[in-house]
């Protein structure tokens, strides 16, 4: 059977089951999303302020077969969050007013949130606990818990804490049938049973609604330290970080690429940022650790760069010797994305690679764009993820509009030699809508059908967020 | 349709298709498992040597509604790798052929091992590349890579490393209808559709066999450190885990906790093992540091040491000074379950609570105890990560024969104050054979559901460990 759109009677029928505030007109800000490729067309929201509530809403949508688009923060780029024009009209469901810290349980390294708790609020929870929430990327001032969470949110920290997957305990959650699924246990070891959590997480709102979590904290590093460097190549960069982890261990918490092209472009779009080198270096590295009680940070980057310089794998570097110097180096970091943007990429991909392949996919996916036009690549990001940002500019003089015609074969081509290398084309971002074909273009075929027959079996009807990650 | 036997009929068709000495009469070492309390039953073992003879059994099976039992290092705790007597006649797959180190990625800190792999082989290959395998437990030497996955094991290194689940980057799996999965992804950010890498891990045979699996290696810690400290109570031991933690942050591999029963036990069973204090103490705490350069582990140890004693944590302690004292240390916590073996445990519990549950939790479980009768409890454990192993044994002079019929009383005493304490009734061991009940207890209905529907989505046949985890 079809699903039905949320159309007058059944928009009064559960406004009448809910208090009289929570179901309203959708205003402009849900049918807008940060890269502008999709506009919205829900023509109301649901605002719960309580997992029964959301249970409620669910419940009556099942029984209706009118689909649902869960919302959290709205800072998706791949637009899981969109309800776009076409077929059955989606009911939006914020999950804005569950924004409470239900508890923090400092002893066990805990926090608890409801799923519309912004990650900022989250992080400043517990360090008001002398803890340190690890979850951290440019959006973590709207980004919302059950998003980041739905999403599988990666950012800058990945390297030493995990994915949002690994700062999950346990979730509650309401199935696409209208069941409260209560997981939420603070235990670090529990094998009763298939692991429903992370199912949902990275499941992209396809598989239920999160309501709140179990997050877990980590000790604030004694001393922290920051230091650039500039590298000969990526594959130096990669030697330098298995270096610096043979000295330092899992005391690396970020260590973030960075290409001359960056450099320039932040040189001729931020003028008044203070650039650190007087030549911009074609490779650099950010890194950044975290180190016990009696280990001088300075000193230990130190001793790495000593180390490095001896071995010919830097050149030059500067090793924070003050908070705001630490803070000019993250600038450089934290300002490309958008220098990018006042440039306008032609094409941007989210792609990973295993890291030993970077060397050699860098230059390969040049010298392939090659075969298409000739462009600027800037190449960046977390490289000891594997996970980079390689996004394609035109030249100096072009607009990203001279290159409209170009766009698909660039990002097939890259997304071809990601594949080839054994990558994935959507290494923080998720599938959204933006990359459905993707999946269905480079998934392994058993995967994909596993998948499907997971969402047949949990959500029969398919009301939770529809044309999203998989077309049924 | 009901399920059909392994007759000779399937086993000879299944025997045509596959080289000629895969399938073979099972002999006793299948029928066996560690507790006794199952004895298997199946006449055939299927012996494959490669992904595609496992993917030939399973299709084969699935076409003929067989059911399989895989088989790992057979070394499981909760019967799940046995196939017992009584309906359909299944047929096992050992793994054990299938052993090989694929490849050592040390740059990516990966490692790409079959199914059949031992433990210790894989420990001992990382380590011939200057890496860790963090995980480590009691069957290291004869327990599977596969097994291990698929029961997501535990151990002692759990706190810093994580469970196995936490170990993994990748699976290659034979699916219930055969098809092969090629998951063997070797990165650390991969947002592409459903996690069915964790719906395998934990699954315990039930929706897929694993065949191959990428694991995540870690730097080996530049120096390491022991100490064995005596706490007041168990309140004081997790206050001196958090204190242990702001000093050395993740730098603290193991905290185990030993009970002054454990000290009489092995001094009345092993008495030759040289015990470290005068004076049993009636509880203490085994900590394990792994520090980067430039950090004196036993320095470090010393100061945590001072810190506490100051604060009325410990009273008394010794810090590792050689590595035949570090070994001594851990001699009395690895010998703990030998010396129960020795007394002969009423009921053992492998369970978790919440961290800060645990002070509550020992005494609370000894006073419901005694409206059972007069028992001596032996707790000990991975406090680090709230997961005990709380074993109830029979006074001196008497047997655990003596108790049989207050052996349920007492696993129903101790599982049920667990679940009201918000803790796992299985925290390391999975559910298997012998906690189905349990689960079907204790489990929150809504997740139940959600996992039977997801059998029965993958498994329709429901060929792939029946009897496992779930009764359908």
């Amino acid at each position: 059977m079809p699903l039905a759109s949320a159309d007058p009677t059944f928009l009064d029928a559960l406004a009448a089951a809910l208090p009289g505030d929570t179901i309203r007109p959708a205003d402009a800000r849900f049918h807008e999303e940060p890269r502008d490729r999709w506009k919205g067309a829900a023509t109301h929201v649901a605002l719960p302020r309580t997992t029964q509530e959301v249970a409620t809403i669910v419940a009556q949508a099942h029984a209706a077969r009118v689909p649902l688009v869960p919302y959290g923060g709205g800072t998706g780029l791949v637009g899981g969050q969109i309800a776009p024009e076409g077929g059955a009209a989606p009911l939006l469901v914020s999950l804005e007013r569950m924004n409470a810290i239900r508890a923090v349980h400092p002893q066990e390294n805990v926090l608890i949130a409801e799923a519309g708790a912004i990650l900022l609020d989250v992080q400043n929870a517990a360090r008001d606990a002398d803890r340190l929430f690890p979850l951290s990327l440019a959006s973590e001032g709207s980004a919302r818990i059950g998003g980041l969470l739905a999403t599988n949110a990666g950012g800058v920290n990945v390297l030493r804490y995990g994915n949002a997957r690994d700062l999950c305990l346990g979730l509650e959650a309401v199935l696409p049938d209208g069941t409260i699924w209560n997981g939420l246990r603070r235990l670090r070891k529990d094998n009763t049973g298939y692991d429903l959590r992370n199912l949902l997480i990275g499941a992209e709102g396809t598989l239920g609604i999160i309501t709140a979590a179990v997050l877990k904290l980590a000790p604030i590093p004694a001393r922290t330290g920051t230091a650039l460097l500039v590298v000969d190549s990526p594959r130096a960069a990669l030697d330098l970080l298995a270096l610096a982890r043979g000295r330092l261990g899992d005391g690396i918490s970020a260590f973030e690429l960075m290409s001359g092209t960056g450099y320039d472009f932040l040189a001729e779009t931020i003028p008044d940022l203070r650039q650190p080198f007087e030549t911009a270096p074609a490779w650099s590295v950010l890194i950044e650790v975290g180190l016990p009680q009696g280990l001088d940070p300075a000193e230990a980057l130190e001793a790495v760069f000593a180390e490095a310089l001896e071995a010919g794998l830097v050149s030059d570097g500067l090793i924070a010797q003050s908070d705001s110097q630490r803070q000019d180096f993250w600038a450089i970091r934290e300002r490309i994305p958008e220098a990018n943007r006042h440039i306008g990429a032609i094409s941007s991909h989210d792609i990973s690679v295993p890291i030993s392949a970077i060397p050699d996919f860098i230059p390969e996916g040049i010298a392939r764009l090659k075969t298409i036009g000739t462009f600027r690549v800037n190449c960046f990001g977390h490289l000891g993820d594997g996970n980079l940002h390689y996004n394609v500019f035109p030249m100096p003089g072009e607009s990203r509009a001279d290159h409209d015609h170009n766009r698909d074969a660039i990002k097939r081509t890259i997304h071809d030699l990601v594949h080839e290398m054994e990558g994935s084309v959507s290494a923080e971002h998720g599938i959204g809508r933006l990359k459905v074909a993707d999946l269905e273009r480079y998934q392994d075929p058993a995967k994909l059908a596993a998948m499907r027959a997971i969402k047949a079996a949990l959500d029969p009807r398919g009301i939770m967020n529809p044309g999203a990650v998989l077309r049924m």
